[in-house]
């Protein structure tokens, strides 16, 4: 028995360019929900996929980015009128920055770590965020 | 292409008495890693399962209890010669402290959270025990 509203996973990625740029994709204006909001690559994994494949055909299929998971990033969760996500929270690595969006967002940006808590994240993403910059930031130095 | 050691995913549960009691489960001295160390109850679920009902199906083959899963408490991570685990670690809470172990442990105890990281843990979640016992520590009070 499950009380109250069933709890689904999601896996999200933290990807940094070769500059330890992170990336970010905005909601397309036609989401259901947190339409303009910015939020990490990954999704919902589909049953009877290997974990680590089935996140990167997602990063894939939402950046075109070809990625390599180094590590775990954190967790989040959020909560709906009638459902729940766990997200699961990975760092990952990619060669190339070369990126195409599908229509699921509109914009991407690539972002200082320390500045990640600054933007107009997904709430859910929001305390995450805030901890990846203090921990994450870029060290200062070179240009002004 | 999947470069390095493939990823897996595994979710486990602070699972909470009544009291605020979080549940740990000693792994048996036939487990081919970190026999006799303690862990928190949970594993791999099946592909093709829902991530909730996999997670209460794993805690009650652990454990015998019944859970309710109230929310995400982190993350954390390990790695072997051939592979490496993302763990996903929820909260929980139970009505019953009624614990049957499966042969897969050998021993429980509820902990009070403010103490979990003093525990000879699972080296994997060390990192976690502490964030958690610093954050979740019982308020002191009553008796002794």
């Amino acid at each position: 028995m499950i009380a109250g509203r069933p709890y689904s996973l999601s896996v999200k990625v933290v990807i940094s360019d070769s500059q330890g740029r992170c990336l970010l994709v905005r909601r397309s204006a036609e989401s259901k929900n947190n339409a303009g909001k910015w939020e990490f690559p990954g999704g919902k994994l589909e049953a009877a996929e290997a974990f680590d494949e089935g996140l990167m055909r997602e990063v894939r299929e939402e950046t075109g980015l070809a990625v390599t998971i180094s590590g775990v990033a954190g967790a989040a969760e959020s909560m709906t009128a009638d459902h729940r996500i766990a997200y699961l929270i990975l760092k990952a690595e990619c060669a190339s920055a070369d990126v195409r969006l599908s229509d699921e967002h509109d914009r991407y940006a690539w972002v200082d770590p320390s500045r990640l808590a600054e933007q107009d994240l997904v709430p859910q993403f929001n305390e995450f965020a805030r901890v990846y910059s203090r921990t994450h930031g870029m060290v200062p130095g070179g240009g002004s």
